[in-house]
């Protein structure tokens, strides 16, 4: 159960990580999100303190959105090829779900790929975390049978996050509707090359 | 032969999207290339009219660099899968030495993927070029016999967008040392598929 005073934090930086994805993580100041809160910027002082710790409050809830929405459910998904397959569904549904910044992770990446500070690192550990969960399904798939045991998780993990981000691209710069089907077509591409 | 003014204004603009590279184009003020640069606000005002002029000038020296790096090599090598695997290596070859921000392209996608204007059309032009010459180079290779006549020239050159954008970020963010190494391993793999 949490108090009052944590639900009202949480909703805030739900509104932090909606506004980061639209102008940037650096674009997320206490006097923006003052703005687009309605709140007044002493009260959010009182409650982050610093743009920094902000910032990483933002990224914190962005982590926990991701694996409630992402990670978690495809879990619960049968080991092997079906739960790869969840991962990338429920990833790309991510990005199609998240209002109009889409997918925070992959506009702040960016942004901070040559930003040194914490805020970088904790992107990078996202990341890594992600990339992980990734190759750990696809080497459960290999010890399933549904998978070549030839296969190279890591190699297959950054091919599909190719596909991920070359969605991300036609379908949020370009407004290619096709975007999702040819990111579907490309992971079949994939996983037809590695299957056993 | 360019005019003395016309160099000037030249180097100007490298500086400038060097700077767009690193902080993002709306980053990319007067103020901002004044300190940069060691010229004054008032003599990039001369030039430059606005920041949004200043944008849209700096995004088309980016577009030119880009066709005298990637392109115009490239076009000098054999059709069909030579040609390909040129516009590729060239690619990734400009994106490392494009210094610190790497390619301004992929950074100002994702900055401006949700703010309309000028500049968001101007990015639109350049990725929407930039692909054309990707699936016109592929359809050449089905022409010559290389790829086979089933190929969805659209799509792999999608598949291919996505092994590069991978590439960005696992040498951007992450410091992957394997980076360059899976990029081209998942070209090959696209490749062999394609082959005829």
């Amino acid at each position: 159960m949490v108090s009052k005073g944590e639900a009202t934090k949480e909703r805030i930086l739900d509104q932090g990580l909606e506004l980061a994805s639209r102008v940037g993580l650096e674009g997320l100041s206490i006097g923006a999100l003052a703005k687009a809160t309605g709140l007044s910027k002493s009260g959010l002082f009182a409650h982050f303190g610093s743009k920094e710790e902000l910032q990483l409050a933002v990224l914190e809830l962005g982590r926990v959105r991701f694996v409630d929405r992402v990670v978690a459910p495809s879990l619960r998904e049968p080991r092997g090829e079906p739960r790869v397959r969840a991962l990338f569904e429920n990833w790309v549904g991510w990005e199609c779900q998240r209002g109009p910044g889409g997918c925070p992770f992959v506009a702040i990446s960016h942004e901070f790929d040559d930003r040194p500070g914490p805020a970088r690192e904790a992107i990078v550990a996202v990341q890594r975390d992600w990339i992980e969960t990734l190759a750990t399904a696809i080497r459960i798939a290999v010890d399933e049978g549904h998978f070549a045991r030839t296969v190279d998780t890591h190699q297959l993990a950054f091919e599909i996050y190719g596909q991920f981000l070359a969605f991300h691209l036609y379908h949020r710069l370009l407004h290619d509707e096709d975007a999702l089907a040819r990111a579907r077509a490309g992971l079949e591409r994939l996983l037809a090359a590695v299957r056993a």
